[in-house]
């Protein structure tokens, strides 16, 4: 089986809901990917071997979802230069912004492109992966800009419609 | 002159050192970019026209930082597939939270990459631009996995080292 | 149809709840307006319109809603210079401050007239028109005065009074 | 002496630096004003009388800034139906963000049209004071538009350029 | 009918859930209060009434509580020599933070007593009048000891004691 | 030696500079005071001995400042009845938050009446003060108005007065 | 009855359901246990009679829990030289900020292991002492680590997997 | 050349100024120590070295500070069971709560032993160091015991005292 361009990794199976909206919308796009429970701290030797293998694999995105000290992404960053979305989980205590934090300030380095925290960061994870991928794979972009436009239609002109 | 692939643009003249941390590593990179003046609220207008031709202009990704009310990185993503990565300025009053949330919590639909906040979230712009375009430049993907290993060697063993 | 002297904007039909406060104070005060969906992201081009045409139509005070990476306002005002004020919506993880620093920490030129975070806020959003409004409507000036008058008026002496 | 338009009130001696970005965009614009020292708390009787008297004293907009517990905006808007414009004020712990919920969060029947912390803030409740008046001075529409278009003609396209 | 020496004021009618744990207290330690709804925005005339009698009707201790922009306690503290205590009452977009720093943040002149926000602060303000009273009141030192000792005697040893 | 009816204690010598401003204004107004360090977590058998001994020393009020976990003050006030009033010292990563928090949020049972944070705290520590002691004390009672009276007429009419 | 290795305390009979969660791992360990409430303000004196013969009974490792003001686990490092690790319990206003700084910002001389905030600290806070005890006992290090390879076993590779 | 029972590890060479407090005051209590530089971004397979080796190596306790995204910690204690505490270093924009957040709010599985921020924090490392190294060595207890004295035995009484 040849591995999808895209790769979504969570750090645990209680991130799934919120990064299930990257998948649906990949999904939607028509853009392969895998999903997989990469823990940055109970599993360390899988995301080393994730991050080592994923140039040669052929990933060319990485979405990673992870809550409270989320080191998943940076993490990822730092074993491969396949360019890594980070998406901040929410949390019960400091409503993701302590993962927001753990995600966003990495050093000079090693990126991660932060989207905003909860469901709408994992959705638009996808579209920023379906932006990159689009440089390269002209059909694609006609899908991204043909959903873009049905976005863009959908909105009714007054909240009172029906 | 052709399109360079990485158009950097700010709010505000007040953003260059910031940004120019930014132009600093695409140059180091040997990656060519344009910089830009684009004010979302004082060149509206400005904005419309940089973002309605990137993809024709051949920009295959959008650097852009602003602090505050930080609208410049979201609105030009509102206009583009093009990526947008986002780097949020410091302010004085909020340390550039202000340009965080402005930047981060884009609605589903218009991703923005954000970066961490200050210079090194500029540089971080320039890697992860970096990391894009490698993805169909295997010259450049040699020259940024040479600076990722050089990056790595040069940190000393011990604090005291000379 | 001659354009009302309010209009009330939002950022997407999800902001209706919060701002339909608004509209029933106007609706109170016997001021007309206008409810139109512009979506600062999904809708730029509406947005563009709105703003350019907002002088000559004859709009006196624009009332705009918006949640997260809030722009609609501030860019509202970049389009016009009729007084523009912004309500920031309630947001899941962050509780609307991501909303209100989006909407508040405009740059020099282009202030927004930003109120309380969520309904409250809306609802002071159309106060504030009124009180624009009657400046020059002194009809209106003293149904203002009135309507806090029995506002003031219905405050019971003690928490305990039926 | 006639009452000017716009009534600049700041809670002390010490915010005059920032109040003074409002006096001189006001200044610029050709818009009379006043300038008094308003202490909600040290000189509670003036805020009173200069909040009965204002409908009649002819003021159309008051600007109000202060810092810390910042009652001066919420208070002079509980005396008068004329338009409060609130700048939060810097203070040293908080870096204005008490200064910002003091004025912000007012309850529903007292809106105070709140701008950015500190002097852009200033500067920008003058701005919001033209855009008010200008409804009914077409002269000072003018104004107000030519000093837009200067600024928005003012950006460089590029930061590089001298 | 005579002054009691605690007067529990509060914003809103809102209010009276949180306050009222003050006058439970109150009444268990024994001391008469009186309770009434003082708005400092909807009856800023009955907040200087209040104020401007508190001595000469005897009252030693003003208990105030309000929610948001809580601009009562600070006012009141103004109008006032007798010793105010403030209640930061619970809101919901900010969870009573901006009505902790509208309280908490008072300039050189002017003290509020404050305590914790909510439920909890709003009983403790029962006890710190009360501690103020007892320096005088040796009978209510007497039962002010006995509610701290019982108080402490009702800790179980374990967790899990039934 | 008798007991002042003030005690002003302090976690550490470096409160000093904030905590003297409750010194000086108790000078001001007449006040007697002793100042002490009294750390919760290094002399916490000085702060059982001074707490235990405070009632029958005659101590009317006790001020009490510290800074990070600021656990003086509440430690204080459970071992006396004692008023306690709390000033919040500012700190350099936090900025006095940390301060406030451990200060502020006390449990049901034992208030303390926290002030501002840093230097305008500590002053109104001392009116705060003064206020309580005033309730018994006439001649104290009429200082205190006067001073208050001098603060107010301190005001000058405009921000730009000599 | 000899003393177990780990002793856990906490402020309140309401820290227990969090707190319980440390116990339940100190059980899964085999590692023996007592919980005590100890108050830091309604308990003092147990907490400086626990304090004082802490190292005396044998006590390797103490976890404290507390909400609010949580003065416990700092007040309990002052007495005694054992190792503290504290628990932030989960509060209402301030979801536990207040308790994570209370416990956290410990001044040069008495530090504190402070934990994650809520149930997942309290899990760790057991951990941590299990780590700390199998420095000094081989069979309990051999189940430390066959608890952490179980946990890292049980990740399943995809996030849809049954 | 054994291997000393503490190692300070630390991000970058930046931190060293934070981290020093912590080997200074391990000279004062006379326990040996390493200092390395271990990025978890630059240097992430010197991390797993560190980690695999510590038990075999016979360390025994773990310092490691890191600022902004601090994921030295955090990735330490999933590789060893040696306990592991964290000293969050202050950072520009965010003041040391982003790397506060990272360290603190880790997982069920992986605590890290959290200190203050910034100085004050990496002191308390050492001695929370002693603290642990002390239940098996009864000089050091007697060296820690010592050190806790003088420093309660340094506090003047007065804060005007020489």
């Amino acid at each position: 089986m040849s591995t999808p361009p895209v790769g979504i990794i969570m750090g645990s199976q209680s991130d799934w809901p919120t990064l299930r909206e990257a998948a649906t919308l990949l999904d939607e796009l028509g853009i392969p990917y895998e999903a997989r429970i990469v823990s940055a701290h109970r599993t360390p030797d899988r995301l080393w071997e994730y991050g080592k293998t994923a140039v040669d694999r052929g990933l060319h995105v990485i979405i990673a979802g992870a809550g409270g000290a989320a080191h998943l992404p940076g993490m990822m960053a730092s074993k491969t230069r396949v360019p890594v979305i980070g998406v901040p989980v929410l949390t019960k205590a400091l409503s993701g912004v302590d993962s927001l934090y753990s995600i966003l300030q990495m050093p000079k380095g090693f990126p991660v492109a932060t989207m905003a925290i909860g469901a709408p960061g994992a959705a638009n994870a996808a579209l920023m992966a379906a932006g990159i991928l689009a440089l390269n794979d002209p059909a694609l972009a006609v899908r991204l800009d043909a959903w873009r436009a049905a976005l863009s239609a959908s909105i009714p002109e007054s909240p009172t419609d029906d």
